[in-house]
C-alpha cells in the first residue's frame, strides 16, 4: 500500500515545500492529475466477452435460475422498493433513514406485494425437494433485497408455518396451512423468553388442561416468563406459537407447543394479552419484536399441536409413537431450515460486498507509483489484493458448499438427518462469523464510502450481525460439532470400527503423504487438496481429543473437561468436492509459503478482474496462495 | 460453555421425551426453575467495599476528574441528553430511532447548552498543557454520551479551529479563534475531495491570485474535485478551511488552505457556491457532512492562511521561514491531535461495552451445571470468561497506554514530534481496531440484547466503525510505523550507531535470556515482562528488515519491496511501562500454555469481580494467562 503509505509524508512534504528554501520546491511546479471521472470495469476491459458470465452464474446459483430472475423482476418494477435509475442501471434498496415504525409498514407493504403476485405459493401446500428449492431460492432473493423482509416472512412461514406442518396434525394443517400461504393471518413463534433464550427446556410459561371447559389455559406467573423478541408480535401477528410447560393433574410433562390468538382480524390485541415493544435495534427493523405476557388466557383443546402427544378430553396425556426416527426428524427440521437459509444467505450477503468492495478498486485511483505518473487503480496495490482476493476465492468455496448443503437438505431422509444437523451448524456458524469478517474488510477497503448507507456493506453489518447469535450461537454451534466429532472419534477408536459419517471416512485409509516439491501442478490437484484437508482433521481432532482426555485424566468429569477445551477452530465437510467442475484447496501450510504466494500476486493481472468482474475465479488461485486459507480454482475455463 | 452446548440436544431431549417410551420421562416431572430477576452484581457482593473503585477511576481517567464529573452533571441535568431514571439510575443516550434530520438538529442543540454553561472555553484561546488535558478530558466525556456530539465540536474547534491556529497567523487569530469558541460562526474543514481523500497533494481545487483586485479565485474545475465528506458543510457551517492547489502566474505553489465563507449568518448558501448532502450513514447521522462546489469564488488576500507562506498584494509569491522545526511541528500538530482524540476515546468506548457485557454476563442466568440445580451466571463457564476477560485486561493496558500517550502530546517539542507522530498512528490504528472487535465480542456475548440500540453496544459498533479509516486509514498507519522502525533499524546497522527513540533503545543491550521454569512470581516480575517485550519486537522487527532485503537482492526497488511485506503486526511502546503502578504482560509465547491458564481460569472467583465490577483487574492476571496477548495487573491491592 505504498499510495497510502505516503500519505502522511506527502503532506508533509507538501508543507515543507513552503518551509525549506530546496530548489526543486520553487522550481518544480506540481501538476493537478487529469480530471477524474467513474468507469465502470466492464467499460475498461480489454476483452469484454471472453468470460461468459452466465456460466458461472448457473454454476454459483445452482438452481432455479429463472425463478430468481422472475422475482427480481417483481422487485425491480415495483416503487415499494425504493427503485432508482443512475447512469442507465436500475437500483433497489431500502431507506434506513426511515424510523423503525416506517420500516415495519413498508415491509408489510413489500410482503404484500409479493403475495399478490404468487411467489408464496406452495411454499406450505407444496411438498417435495423441486418445491423446496423453489421457496429457497426466492427466500435468497428476498434476503439480497432486504433482511428484514426475509425475516419478517420467515417467522410466518418457516417459523409459524413451519410448526404448524411439524408439530401439527391433520385438524391443524386443514386450517392454517393454505390460510398462512395467503396471509390470511399473521402467525409468530413464541419460544423465547426474557430469562430462558438458549435454555428452551427451562422456559417458565406455564399450561394447564381443565376437563371441565375442555381447554388449556395459559399463563405467564412471572416477569422473567415473558414471550421477548417474538417478531410480528409487536404489531402484526395475529397468532402466535407458544411454547410452554405443560401441567396434566399437577405433573409437569415438559415443553409443548400450542396455537394461540392474540390479536383478531382488526388488529385489536386480544383479552388477557398484553404486548409490549422490544424497540429499536441495530438492524431489521423492519421486523417488528415484541414481548408477550399471557394472563390465564384460555384456548381450545384442538390447539395444541399434537404429532408427538396429545391430551384427550378427559385430560389423559397421550404419548403415540410409532417410528421414533422419523418423528424426531420432524421434529428437528423446521430448526435446521433456519441453520439452512441464515448459511445460505450469509453468502449472498458477502457475495455482495464483495462485489462492490471489487469493483470500487477497480474504479477508484490513489496515488501513482511513479512521479507525475496516473494514479493508479486500488486493486493494483498488492496490499489491496491480499485484503480482498482470500476472502473471494474464499466465498466461492462457500457458495458451492452452501449448494451441496441445500441439497442434503431437500434429499433428507431419517438416516441423514444427524449428518444435515451437523453441516447445517456447522456451516450457519462458519459462514456467519465469515460474512462479519468479509463485510468488516469491505467497508474497510472503500473507506469513508465504506459508511455511507446507500452504499450498502456498512448497513449490511448491522442487519446480518444478529446472524451469529440466533437460530444456534455460534459458539454453541462449534461445540456441538465438536462434541458430535469427539464422540464419533471415541466410539470407533474404542470399538476399533470404521469411521461412517460426518465426513471422517478418510480416517480409516493411512495418514496422506505429501510431496515434498509443491509445484503449481501439484497444488491444482484434487487428490493432492484432498489430502491437506484430511492431513488437517487429523491434526485437529487428535489434538482436540488428547486435550479432552488429558483433563479427564487429572480427574476432570467428561462435561467438565469438555467445558475447559476451546472448540475445534472448524469443521469442513467436502463430500461436494468432487460433484462440482471446481477444486478447492485448505492450504494452512502454505500460508508461510509468502514468496509463492508474493510471486503469484506480482504476475497477477487486473485485467482478468476486469473481464469477469467478481467472477474472475479462475484468477484468484494466482492471488491467494500465499495468504488465505480456502483458495478455489474454477478449471471450467480451461 | 457447556450451558449453551446442551441447547440443542437438551430441546431434543425434551421432544423426544414424547417420542420415546423411557421410564424416566413419565416419572421423571420437571421443575421450572425459579422465577428470574434482575440484580445488579454490586448487590451480590460479598464485601461491597473491600474494592476502592475511587482508586482505580482515578488511575484510568489519569487527569481532570473533577471536570469530567462537573461534565457528566451537565449531561445527565439537561432533558436535551435523554434523561431517564430506572431503578433510581439515570440513563442518558441517543434516540437512535431518529432519522438523520432529527440527529443532527438534536446535536446543534446539545452543543448550544454545553456552550451555555463554558464547556468550550479555553479550548483555542487557552494555551499550556493543563489547558489541553482539560479540553481532552472534556472532549472524551463528550465522546461517550454520543460520537456524532463529539466529532461535530471536533470539526468546528480541532479542525477549523486548529488550522486557523496552527496555519494562520495573527490577523487570523484576532479575527476568528475567540468568535470560534462561542460559535458565532460555526467552522467546517474541506480538504477531502470525492477523487483524492488519502492522495491530498492531488487535490483538484484551483485557487489563482487577481492582483487588481487583490483576490483570490476558488475554482471547483470538475465533478471529481468537489469537496467530499465535509462535516458541518451541509447544513450547519457558515465558513470552510478550502485546501486547493495555489496558482500564481500560471505556476502551481503547491496546496495551500484558505478561509472561505459558504453560508451567511440567517443559513443562506452564499453565491457561487453549491451544497449537497452525503447522506444517511451507519453511524454520525448527527454529523451533516456535505459536499461543496466552488465557482469561482472571489475571497480577500487576507483569507489566506499564512503562517508558512503568503502571497503580497501584487502577487508576489512569498514563504518566510525562521525555526523550520517549530513551523514543521506546528503544521504536524493539528493532524496529530486527531489521532491522539481517537485512540483515547476507542479505549473509553471499549471500556463502555466491556462494562455492559461483563455486568450481564454477572446477572444473566442459563442451564444448571448440575441436574434440577440453580442456573449458573454466564461469566462462571470458562468459555465465557475466555471470550471477555482477556478482551478486558487489554483495554487496561490500552488506557494506561493511550494515557501515556497523551502526556507525550501536551508535553510536546519539536524534538518530540517524531515520536510522537509515530505513537499517535500506532495507538489509533491499534485502539480502533481492537475497539472494534471487542464492540463485536460483546455484542455476541450478550446475545439478542446486544443488538438492542438501547443496550448500546451495537449502535457503537456503527458509530465508532469509521474510526479504523478516517484521520489516517489504520493500514496505513502501520505502514508508515514499520517504514519508520525500518528507517531507524537500517540507518542504526548501517552507520553502527546506537539506537534512539521509537523505544528502540533496548535494541543496544543484549539479547536477554528467559528463564527455563516459568513460575508466578517470574511471570508477574515486571523485569521478565520487559524481556518479552523486548524478544518480541527483535524479532518482528528482524524478520521484517530480512523479507524486505529479500526482495530487494531479487532486483526489486525499495518502495517495491516494502510493497510486498506485510507492515508489523503490531506496534509496542512502553515508555510509560515504569511510569506507573501497573505491570503490562505481552505474552504470545504463553498463548500455547493452555494448562496453565486454564488452571488459572478453573481457580477463578467471579466474587472478585462481583466486588470490583469491571474493575477487579487484579484478578484478571488469573483469568487471562492461558489465551490473551495482553494481560494487566494492577498490583496497588496487595
Amino acid at each position: 500500500m505504498d499510495n497510502d503509505n505516503r500519505r502522511a509524508s506527502r503532506r508533509t512534504e507538501v508543507l515543507s515545500n513552503h518551509l525549506l528554501p530546496r530548489p526543486h520546491t520553487t522550481t518544480t511546479l506540481l501538476s493537478p492529475s487529469n480530471c477524474l471521472s467513474y468507469s465502470p470495469p466492464e467499460l475498461s476491459s480489454s476483452n469484454p466477452v471472453s468470460f461468459d458470465t452466465s456460466v458461472m452464474r448457473s454454476l454459483l446459483d445452482g438452481h432455479n435460475l429463472d425463478d430468481r430472475d422472475w422475482l427480481f423482476g417483481l422487485i425491480v418494477q415495483s416503487p415499494l422498493f425504493n427503485r432508482q435509475e443512475r447512469g442507465g442501471r436500475v437500483f433497489v434498496s431500502v431507506d434506513y433513514n426511515h424510523t423503525m415504525e416506517q420500516q415495519r409498514e413498508e415491509t408489510m407493504r413489500r410482503i404484500g406485494y409479493l403475495l399478490d403476485r404468487g411467489v408464496f405459493r406452495g411454499w406450505l401446500t407444496g411438498d417435495g425437494p423441486q418445491e423446496e428449492l423453489r421457496k429457497l431460492a426466492l427466500h435468497e432473493v428476498i434476503s439480497m433485497y432486504d433482511h428484514s423482509l426475509a425475516v419478517k416472512i420467515g417467522v410466518h412461514i418457516f417459523l409459524w408455518g413451519g410448526a404448524v406442518k411439524f408439530l401439527g396434525t391433520k385438524r391443524h394443517h386443514d386450517k392454517w396451512l393454505r390460510a398462512t400461504e395467503n396471509y390470511e393471518l399473521k402467525g409468530c413463534f413464541a419460544m423465547t423468553e426474557l430469562g430462558h433464550g438458549s435454555n428452551v427446556r427451562g422456559v417458565e410459561t406455564v399450561t394447564t388442561y381443565d376437563s371441565r371447559s375442555g381447554e388449556f389455559v395459559i399463563n405467564t406467573p412471572c416477569e422473567s416468563a415473558q414471550k421477548y423478541w417474538i417478531g410480528g408480535a409487536a404489531n402484526h401477528a395475529t397468532h402466535t406459537i407458544v411454547f410452554s410447560q405443560l401441567y396434566i393433574n399437577g405433573g409437569n410433562q415438559g415443553v409443548h407447543a400450542f396455537i394461540c390468538p392474540i390479536r383478531d382480524s382488526s388488529g385489536n390485541v386480544c383479552p388477557n394479552i398484553r404486548i409490549a415493544e422490544c424497540g429499536h435495534k441495530i438492524g431489521l427493523n423492519g421486523v417488528d419484536n415484541g414481548r408477550i405476557w399471557f394472563d390465564n388466557v384460555r384456548i381450545p383443546r384442538e390447539n395444541l399441536l399434537n404429532s408427538v402427544a396429545d391430551v384427550s378430553p378427559r385430560g389423559e396425556y397421550l404419548s403415540s409413537i410409532k417410528n421414533v426416527d422419523q418423528r424426531f426428524a420432524a421434529f428437528l427440521a423446521p430448526l435446521t431450515s433456519g441453520r439452512v437459509t441464515i448459511a445460505s444467505s450469509a453468502v449472498y450477503i458477502s457475495k455482495i460486498g464483495l462485489s462492490i468492495a471489487i469493483r470500487y478498486a477497480l474504479t477508484r485511483r490513489a496515488f501513482s507509483m511513479t512521479p507525475n505518473g496516473p494514479e493508479v487503480l486500488l486493486l493494483d496495490y498488492p496490499s489491496h489484493q491480499q485484503r480482498l482476493l482470500p476472502l473471494l476465492a474464499k466465498i466461492y468455496a462457500m457458495s458451492f458448499a452452501g449448494l451441496e448443503l441445500k441439497m442434503m437438505y431437500v434429499n433428507r431422509t431419517p438416516e441423514s438427518n444427524k449428518e444435515i444437523h451437523i453441516v447445517s451448524s456447522a456451516y450457519k456458524a462458519t459462514f456467519t462469523w465469515n460474512n462479519m469478517r468479509t463485510l468488516q474488510e469491505c467497508r474497510e477497503a472503500c473507506g469513508g464510502q465504506g459508511v455511507k448507507s446507500e452504499n450498502r456493506i456498512g448497513p449490511f453489518k448491522g442487519e446480518f450481525d444478529v446472524h451469529s447469535t440466533f437460530e444456534g450461537d455460534n459458539n454453541v454451534l462449534m461445540q456441538q460439532i465438536s462434541k458430535a466429532l469427539l464422540g464419533e472419534y471415541i466410539v470407533c477408536q474404542t470399538k476399533k470400527q470404521p469411521f461412517r459419517g460426518l465426513g471422517l471416512e478418510h480416517m480409516n485409509n493411512p495418514v496422506p503423504v505429501l510431496p515434498s516439491q509443491l509445484r503449481s501442478s501439484i497444488l491444482r490437484s484434487s487428490e493432492f487438496q484432498l489430502d491437506l484437508f484430511h492431513l488437517r482433521e487429523r491434526d485437529l481432532l487428535g489434538r482436540f481429543v488428547a486435550e479432552v482426555s488429558q483433563y479427564q485424566a487429572q480427574g476432570e468429569s467428561k462435561e467438565s473437561a469438555f467445558n475447559l477445551v476451546s472448540p475445534l477452530p472448524c469443521f469442513v465437510n467436502y463430500s461436494f468436492i468432487d460433484s462440482l467442475p471446481y477444486s478447492l484447496y485448505v492450504l494452512p501450510e502454505l500460508s508461510s509459503c509468502r514468496g509463492l504466494g508474493q510471486s503469484f500476486l506480482r504476475t497477477s493481472n487486473t485485467e482478468n478482474l476486469h473481464r469477469g468482474g467478481v467472477e474472475g475465479a479462475s484468477w484468484f488461485i494466482e492471488g491467494c496462495l500465499g495468504s488465505v486459507e480456502v483458495v478455489i480454482c474454477l478449471d471450467f475455463c480451461g
